[in-house]
């Protein structure tokens, strides 16, 4: 933990997102809580040049879009030539045909150092699966502590064959590289009532990645236990003074900013499997 | 109104919006706060497939473009055929011929259950006369106490016409369904001092809707009282700390989570005409 | 500063953005707190009539794209046309030829009132230089109490090559039309903490151009006063309360909804040179 930060201090990433129009403010500001500095650009014509300036790449397929997606495939294949990491969330994952294979043709034609998602994404990315929930996850593929093992162990499977790390967000978080495997319950019901708790999950994510492309695990975890905590701050200070759900989401934001590398230490409930 | 809320807990709708992109994260977020979920999707290629998921849909063209246009013809056609409401907010109808012909276009190949707007942007509909105010309602359209009943009968001539629910917003908001009229008269002068609070209404009377398909014009009456109330407590808030007015957007959608039933059935100030 | 609060409250602007979609949530909630009225449209075949409807165009490329260029170029014509004041804020000017490309197209096509940005944008846009940084100032760019003379004529030339209004944001802001020279010294370093900050300031200043378009320094300057001073109040109110930098954004536009004539008038750090 103590080496991701002091990368991310050392180094503040520029971190590329070609992402949906819905969270965008939310992801541009999170990344700069978290001490990376964001670009936003998604026109066929200039992707190219803005990932290479940039530290890391951050695809998120939320509102795609025909013109966004050939973008996607430019910025994604540079940034693998030029050896920068490359996370993708494929939100919304099995909702319809265009997502799923366009999350088919990110996957065939970019190398993506991170795959994050909700396990209904992730199953949907590996099995092609129609998902009818929506862009939550369905109560079918929720992970909690009977079924962990066994989720655990089909994400590495996931993993290995895709030979990403493969981060399953929710209750329990799972990050793999198929190797290892480690687990994160950090977090707050709560956040799944903000809009873009998983698109700023993405974007912390990535900050991370990008100072550390050597130590995706580490790094996504890391992400992973600021976003929790700053979730779990953000109740207790809801429910503190009873305000109620946009309250809620900026004692979140607040959060990133001010946690820092000691409480992440002390609070993060981080398990090596 | 206890039905209304009592449908929406047992059955949250997803809500499918095609919207503007200056008001759309406020959007999802009343949605979920209103206690649904919410989906964003504008592409040609997957609406269909993501309406066909949704419990409504919502048409918003506050920053319509060629391609979203077709996108809305496309989503409303198959939810019609899928017998899901529709809901329409012609934001800024009147301020060009774009808006006016696309409106249109809308409600000849698609029905609408609801048409909501200020009482410039209904008449602009109905009679397609050029509005050179912008967004915001032109001073000769604002329904006070001394033109209700005039506005009444008018609103519900057009609501006959286009057989759809009309719901007019406002100082004084205008239901009908073009026999039962009923009158909201909750809400603060401060919400139009924040951007969307008009589509957030929509969002929320989509989300009331998706619930309470067969009780439109109560839903959306239910959904105007929710704003109304939450509108009326943020000033209280904002007032009592010395805030300006990015808290009170932030107490606003405090609000849509916080007020309950209860509150709902004491402070909704309804008439029915 | 009397006079340019005046206008402003006895003509109160539609002020029309064609601007990218990361902010733009903020710049029309700061252009109401501001007191004039947004309007964003971008599509090529409502701009013109939109633009004919409303008092100044603000034009910022963050994300820019093939089909909003087009709408651009079309609605910045009308608005010389028509005599309205156009604002040009470069975004990431330097950070891609299509960057470049599209600046200096407009630049050629249109004729504009004001253009702001940071120092590497205003060099870029001068100079055609290829800038690195994303959309950060550079730090040899950064103007200081040392460089300032040197700063000032060098964007005294620029402005008089462009016969605009040039405005240089930072630390300290230089305003000039090629003759007279101001600079503003209110802001906090925290203002580039959230994302925006640059936009909504682009948002303020066409709110008070679009109401004194016969004195576009003096509407500029206090424009960048308001920001300053509500970036300093910001400050404050968070460090008061212990927050994090989701509360300071809230406070800064809760500043510009409060912060008065008279507080502008005895706050703002002006320098005329």
């Amino acid at each position: 933990m103590d080496k991701i930060i002091e990368n991310l201090r050392n180094k503040p990433p520029l971190v590329h997102h070609i992402t949906n129009y819905v969270t965008v403010n939310d992801c541009a500001n999170v990344v700069l809580a978290a001490g990376g500095a964001p670009i936003m650009a998604d026109d066929v014509k200039e992707v190219e040049e803005i990932v290479s300036i940039s530290s890391v790449l951050y695809i998120n397929i939320g509102t795609l879009n025909e013109r966004t997606v050939e973008s996607m495939v430019k910025a994604g294949k540079r940034a693998n030539c030029l050896g920068l990491p490359v996370l993708l969330d494929p939100v919304g994952m099995g909702a319809s045909r265009m997502r799923n294979d366009t999350v088919h043709r990110l996957m065939n034609e970019i190398y993506f150092t991170v795959i994050k998602g909700n396990m209904s994404e992730i199953k949907g990315l590996y099995k092609a699966e129609r998902n009818t929930g929506g862009v939550d996850v369905k109560d079918e593929d929720i992970v909690g502590t009977e079924n962990l093992a066994e989720a655990v162990e089909y994400v590495k499977k996931i993993a290995r064959e895709f030979d990403s790390v493969v981060a399953v967000t929710g209750a329990i978080d799972i990050v793999t590289d198929g190797e290892q495997a480690v687990t994160v319950r950090n977090g707050h019901p709560n956040m799944s009532r903000v809009t873009g708790t998983g698109c700023m999950t993405g974007s912390v994510m990535a900050t991370y990645v990008g100072s550390n492309p050597e130590r995706p695990v580490d790094a996504v975890v890391a992400a992973l236990v600021k976003m929790g905590l700053a979730g779990e701050r953000a109740e207790l200070e809801m429910k503190n003074k009873n305000e109620g759900i946009s309250s809620y989401k900026r004692y979140l934001i607040d959060g990133i900013d001010l946690i820092g590398l000691e409480e992440m230490k002390e609070g993060g409930k981080i398990e090596y499997l």
